[in-house]
């Protein structure tokens, strides 16, 4: 029995425990006992904060998915040849996982189970599908090679980008981040190769 | 209560149901009594074969990582431009996951709670830095773009590759799988723009 804390929790603040104890235990293997044990207020103080775990990842995958999703109202996603847009979009999705971190790790690894999950995995498809229509369009205008199967191409981009939930530490300072967000622009169109 | 089958099984095929046993389930979430069930023989059918689960994971493992490491010493390997050879272990890489995909997603999925899983972390890493060291040759011969970090590039050549394990499904065919590994070599040494 853990001593009960004086419940000084924000909704952004409770919201960055549970999606804490979610990573590291799987959302389904995370029940209330956990979130409250990790938070250290009682679970009724919990539900005077929310409904319940459902409602906790759906603020968290919704705040990944809103990130993301931005972007590609940003000017540079808008505006310009599609490769110039693709490269945009590929700099700030790398931008907005490391600034999200734990959020957009959330999110890819969200399984369906629930309601909840089913949304949020038919969104990533969506953000999915809009990047897969800039590659299609940067082919049309010649400037990406045609000699690859664009859902392919796409998996593999996110493959890259999403990797980082895998290594990526934050703290190293910002220079370093734009250090990654700049690599994987670089390795993504114009390769290893010198 | 499950009927129990008549135990018909080799290692290999025992080691086939463990594996996809883990993959689902997690290593640490699976018990003996999960493999007996999934396996349709009792406990003690399986402790004829194995001393236990965690030996069933280091074969698991150990057949992933053989694929893996048998490619270092292959002609394409060894011979050859440092950016032949990076070239070359990508592409095996790749063909490797698509060939042992369930071993080699249990090996990725490691952990590094039991002495068996910091084995297999430790192997993984010394396959990571074999692949840093063809990359810092290929730079050092300057067929490789210098204005990027190695071991940050290593991150990503492996982030795009070991992506597979989250969409790449088999039976497509051997073309498909050819197209599949040709992608991973283009996108990584090449880039997508034209």
């Amino acid at each position: 029995m853990t001593m009960a804390k004086r419940d000084t929790y924000t909704p952004d603040s409770l919201l960055a425990v549970a999606v804490e104890v979610f990573n590291e235990r799987g959302y389904d293997g995370t029940s209330m006992e956990h979130l409250s044990q990790a938070a250290g207020i009682s679970k009724s103080s919990i539900y005077h904060h929310v409904r319940g775990k459902e409602e906790l990842l759906e603020r968290a995958v919704g705040r990944a998915l809103e990130g993301l999703f931005a972007i590609l109202d940003e000017p540079g996603a808008v505006r310009g040849r599609a490769i110039e847009r693709l490269e945009f979009v590929t700099r700030r999705t790398t931008q907005v996982l490391m600034a999200e971190l734990p959020y957009v790790t959330l999110l890819l690894r969200v399984r369906g189970n629930t309601r909840t999950e089913r949304l949020a995995l038919a969104r990533r498809r969506e953000f999915d599908q809009r990047m897969a229509g800039l590659l299609t369009a940067a082919v049309a205008e010649g400037d990406l090679r045609a000699d690859m199967d664009v859902k392919l191409a796409t998996r593999l981009l996110f493959g890259m980008i999403n990797s980082l939930v895998e290594w990526y530490r934050p703290g190293a300072g910002a220079r370093a981040d734009e250090e990654v967000a700049a690599a994987v622009v670089r390795l993504a169109f114009d390769g290893l190769r010198t």
